[in-house]
């Protein structure tokens, strides 16, 4: 057994070198501490700590390929459909249990994509970058570390391929060759999980051409690596983490659990060969994005699933609260909820079942399938949260602040009149009120709404991969066999 | 081996006993060659031929758990979930190659449904419905016949149970009960196929109560009972087969291939022991209904994406007659077409991998996502035919009859006003148009769209399920938790 | 007063000189009493009796600005904005008393346009356009004739321009210019209520350029003029009106009324000058089309909305017939039906509201209003059909013909089991089934669907306007300052 | 003249008496130099602003009906449909320059519901509440006031009537009767603008029944009375008006205007005779809530029409910075906005359009079409906000905060990265994602979109009188007239 428990990860954190992170204009020299970065650890100790509670270990660990070990099963690389299912399932738990993000699931991605590229490319160039990965993947899976899948470049102007740009750097490029690795310089943006990571799996963020051969680089680094700078990203509502109330974190909605996005600078990083497992080989940087992209856009048939059974529970909550959840229309709406949320959990598992072995031996998520399982989800979560808002009334948006509990006179107000039917305490129903803002105009609503829109791909690289993978030749001759039309 | 061919299957229907047919106001003494009823047929042909093709045999046909014997599918009980995938896969691919209904899923919808109830039954009550039932399969999956699972009742005033209608007949019940057998009264529906059958397996239509014990029957007549007469439905666009043009079959739009629905009257049927499957178990119809409705649901996240892709193919051919296959707009529009059929197929394939074995040995869809299924079908295919609409261009309503074309002089200027680009015959262009107008608003759109409301169940009948099978309660226990209410 | 009767239509429709038109491969010799062609004169036919009856003679009738005569709106040049919200009241009234298309709005809308763009050539170019029209507006008035109005060509091979077409003929072109008029070639497709026209008046199909001089064409001619063939368009059951019942028309859902749409071939017909309003002025067609087309989407958020609210009553009535009118889902989709089709009345409304006078001095509608009305127009049709689908229940598309009901025996089977609540007649039911047939899938579904989608221009069409009339520049300059960007 | 300027009104608020007010925990001394408050302020100055720049003076003003004066639109009785479409104007005016809730309307609203209310009254009971409200109505036209509409009572239990609930002080209510006058307690939650306002117009929150009369009250209280507090709301990203920056509000997104929502606490406060309008004559309830509702659910189709240009012009805009503005997909989604925003206001225009004269002379919405109209705006902008996260991109909710931009090292890595196109500045590109985040989930958000749900009704509040409005019966005589049913 090679599983950390929540409270290892934290120490490893600690244990990492300094790491130069800006956060509203500050220096944060203790991250791990910081409380709302700290919320952000505590949803990835979550990954940690299920895989250690019986009920929930079939879908949390795995057995490794390459050891045999039980490993975490971010960590791991799919030997089957099933486990592609299990892995939805995973996800789907764990976005219920933070009603967030979650972090680690891009780097588990980013793990199974490198492994069948890596693959490929030694196949057809002769290289030996694949041996290289299987080792790096084995040290992973015994550290259970946390990996930063890191694709998305700023990318300047988009109207202009990399080795177009004003400024290079606006793309991770090679800046140096030696003898015993690369320079890399660049940054990668919209790095969800970044400051909580060990590691940086950094991939191309876009099939490249022959002239961007510099551009087109997949190598690994420790998140502590000298040259490393990360912006954490400012977010809605984040600072309500820094009230202190004697109320708690009432204003918060979700006072234990966030996400985290950072702008991450690679100032000439070195990285030895060892953990380069790609080098100007761009003929593979679309096979690379295409699974890598696949993939994680099964994980969103998943993790956001697992928020979106958090919503519904809020509005069938809420509506309890107010005296009406038995209404013919708000249940009408908690219906619509749950077929949305059931939807994209279809198509995060039809892509699974779907799956099928690579010539590396892993496992491979249905590409079609996954891109509309992605489709759907840049759609349907905005729907469940525009319903969440219906049913929640408008006091979640006009509510006074927890701080008015302080004192025990405007307390006694606010109790008297923010009150629901007589079974729920007033408190309770502002909490709720502010899980609901916080998941859909909050901290979450950056996970549950944009990054569902974002993550992964934006909507039209969805559309643009539905067209192409499937056969619309094919579809034209079954119409006009059926129209007798002879050519 | 055990499967008929398409001919035998149609001198199968010929060596029935004569069956008492209505339609457009006449008795129809030999349905098998008569017009609007043979393009039903060949529908159903193609279920038996393709499983003669060895590329479609691993989904077309199956191996039975009665007697090892290869089968066809239809006929099959599943044996697990990739079983369950490969039904989905078979129905796809049959709306692929008629563009219709094809009739014979209901049968192998119900035969599962009865296996598993029957077998539940006889656990609690003692009866031997289950053994009973199992010789009845092994009958059928050896004569390779076509069952009309019989659940639809015409039902009267829907605000009224069975018991209290006005006249009990417009629920099918038993009016005597023999040593040696039961006599049904009633009739069925919207019965699919049922002209094309050679047996009915009646189902109750809804949960029963005590009061309504004599409506709680199962069993099985032939097609040719006594007793039976059968009313075919006049459809949009049916009588266009009974043109006679030099032409063929052009205005038909798809002139081979047609779907069936009748309402079957059982006047005082006589049904011997053996053929009873449940007789006044009433607290055992919510079993058989919702599991069978389970069933029909999840072949619906197969049949219609079939009928689904040549919608697709009839959009890219006709934008590519008109010269604008290429124009970001239309491709859009393909592609969304492309995107909601894949989300249906995404559920069906869903809900069978997320199955599960039931005491009774064979395999049951997941209940709530087969529900999520179904009421996706009855919204996306009316979205695929609005955009095959737009896309089409009005020439589709407007278009002269191909009996114009009989003239040379008329013919003349039709092919001269009814060109499109000039790599396309204009009366292929005709056709096309036709077959938009068939899956739009004509013979296949009753299949395709009213049928995807309706078949199955209607919409309010999936949300009632969605709202039950979903644990609301666990889910707003999430919420608490995360917003820290503590009780 | 100079109001026609309906009975003076039919018999000014009688007097015209012997019309060539082909139905179903045949030669119609007598329009006006072929039981299809009556269907839709019998549409047009309100136009003329509502006028005369008192109630509705503020909006079926207005004050000619030509004369000072009361004539029939459908004649009328719109004097103010509370005339062009009054012709939307005219056309819901209408859409509601026939369920389908009464295609002499299209004349109207042409009457408007031509109108204002004669106005503005003659300005510009010194011809006498307008005057000319002014005697041809007079004419139509005095006689309350139908127009046709004439614009959708062909067009071929649509990424072609119409002098680069194969055979220009696909637009209609001058073939010959005399001293006395010019001779034109070519075809007009969808053409609404063709047959039962007094008059067409041709206009170009879209903006051409200098090179399409030959196809800027814009004249009236007879609708009995030499050298005209009409192609009576095959349609969705329409075939059904030919049926013989002892029960009259049940099959057909709406038996008195129905719609048409014609190919109509020019073959060079000669016009005379005084009948030329726009020959070779290329640079004023964007003008003619986007005026004629922005009149004509301001009709269909009258017209449709009245075939709308039928859909509504059938809605409710086959509710209240099935016993269950008062189920909460049932009125809530009535209701989202209703506030769909108020939605599209708001466009229709709106868009006259914001109206404003031309240089020629009737009144246009606000394009970028009419624009949108008609996009909403291409889009909650199909969902209030969807929803009217929904409530109905499947019958609609399995109840077996109404010649059944001519054998009193099978009679008698009918009405037992097509029974709905005991205060509602079966035989009732059905009709109101076959009324619901017929406006989703049959005859009146063509206007109710499909030419909502296409009349008036398709959707991209309205697109392209939408985008081009919205000042976009003037939203990006407000966002600047919002966010206090300096340039 | 009797126009107040921006400035005078900003000091008719330090005038006031001194007012109560909790904020995040703290009494405000000084509301109107409280950066957060002061925002809000700020919108409502430009109502004031606007009507004296000349070319918005005739959407901006009006002449009284009761003195003749140019005064405020905003205190205006409207006099006809074109004044009601001019409001609809001035609102989307208003919305565009703030990009927010300019907090207003409520109160102009408010006034034209309790005048046409109060002459009914009159009528019908020989009160004289008509002839003192026009007394008020005069003085707030002179003093040029801001009013806040106040409706919506905190309503505690809402399966329980106000007479049912276990605290009375959940609706508000006289708790005594004086010669002189009465005395209220209760609240008033969702308050826009409490804070800037000079006077509150209170007003029943639903229809009451008789044993509800001491429910019913309607009257008008200072915004500085004795025994009033406010609890300002807290809302997504308020705090960030704090922030201190060298670059100035980046972070704002919005710096110069916001919105504001207060729960307003009446503890025993006393109302003289002359400003009580409505007591306990509770029959008269339903009118004053259902016209209030409709002029205020009209509003709607105004300013947030004008907020939904400010994101059509962020998304055209941002869509530049990046260097894809010509891109298909993007210009389709922009129109799709378009189309949707149009809408909205072609629904604003409608209701208006359709109003027609009350009793008393002033000029009410259409009922109907103002439902509908509110409806809509429940669902659009919630579209037209993903569709602008869609064109975004996600960098609006990953970049850094500007206080990284303080220190020259980090600015030079911000401004490096987060370009765009060569022809932006990252600045300028980070300045307008803050202002779409603001629009889309920050502090405009709660304006845009929450309170597009639930600013004058919930939706299924409009629901109920959409299906209560629109004449059912009439549209199934429609349906069994075309279908030939005769009862």
């Amino acid at each position: 057994m090679v599983l950390m428990t929540g409270e290892e990860y934290i120490e490893s954190l600690r244990e990492r070198g300094p790491l130069t992170i800006y956060l509203m204009g500050e220096k944060i020299k203790n991250p791990v501490d910081h409380p709302i970065i700290r919320a952000s650890i505590n949803s990835i100790v979550l990954t940690y700590g299920l895989a250690h509670i019986p009920e929930y270990q079939e879908i949390m660990t795995a057995k490794s390929v390459l050891t045999g070990n039980t490993i975490n099963r971010f960590c791991h690389l799919h030997t089957g459909v099933e486990d592609l299912q299990n892995k939805v399932k995973m996800l789907r738990l764990l976005g219920q249990r933070c009603g967030t993000c979650f972090q680690r699931c891009v780097g588990m991605d980013a793990l199974n994509a490198v492994y069948l590229t890596t693959y490929d490319i030694d196949k057809e160039e002769g290289t030996n970058y694949h041996q290289r990965f299987i080792e790096y993947v084995k040290m992973i899976e015994l550290k259970d570390w946390v990996i930063d899948g890191c694709m998305t470049d700023p990318k300047g102007d988009r109207s202009k391929r990399p080795s177009q740009q004003a400024d290079a750097d606006v793309y991770v490029h090679v800046t140096e060759r030696r003898d015993d690795g690369i320079v890399i310089r660049g940054a990668k943006a919209h790095q969800t999980g970044a400051v909580n990571s060990h590691e940086h799996l950094l991939m191309p963020t876009l099939a490249m051409r022959n002239e961007d051969k510099e551009f087109t680089i997949c190598c690994a680094v420790p998140a502590d690596a000298k040259g490393i700078t990360y912006f954490y990203g400012r977010q809605s509502c984040d600072l309500r983490r820094l009230d202190e109330t004697t109320e708690g974190d009432i204003d918060c909605g979700n006072p234990d659990y966030g996400g985290q996005e950072c702008l991450v600078i690679f100032d000439d990083v070195f990285v030895p060969n060892e953990r380069v497992f790609m080098n100007g080989e761009n003929e593979f940087c679309g096979r690379l994005v295409e699974s890598f992209s696949a993939y994680h856009r099964q994980s969103y048939g998943g993790c956001k699933v697992g928020v979106g059974d958090v919503l519904i529970g809020a509005a069938a909550s809420i509506a309890e609260y107010n005296g009406v959840l038995k209404a013919s229309h708000i249940q009408d709406k908690i219906t619509e909820m749950i077929h949305l949320n059931e939807t994209l959990y279809s198509c995060g598992l039809a892509c699974s079942a779907a799956g099928q072995k690579t010539p590396a031996g892993n496992y491979l998520v249905n590409l079609l399938l996954a891109n509309v399982c992605k489709q759907n989800v840049t759609r349907f979560p905005y729907e469940i949260a525009r319903l969440l808002q219906d049913i929640a009334g408008g006091l979640f948006v006009t509510c006074p602040s927890a701080n008015e509990l302080k004192d025990p006179e405007t307390r006694k107000i606010i109790e008297k009149y923010l009150v629901g039917t007589e079974e729920t305490a007033a408190i309770d129903r502002i909490k709720m009120l502010r899980l609901i803002e916080n998941l859909t105009m909050g901290r979450a609503a950056v996970g549950y709404l944009t990054e569902s829109m974002h993550g992964a791909g934006s909507p039209q690289a969805q559309r643009i991969m539905i067209n192409r993978l499937s056969d619309i030749d094919e579809k034209m001759k079954l119409a006009r066999l059926l129209s007798k039309i002879e050519n």
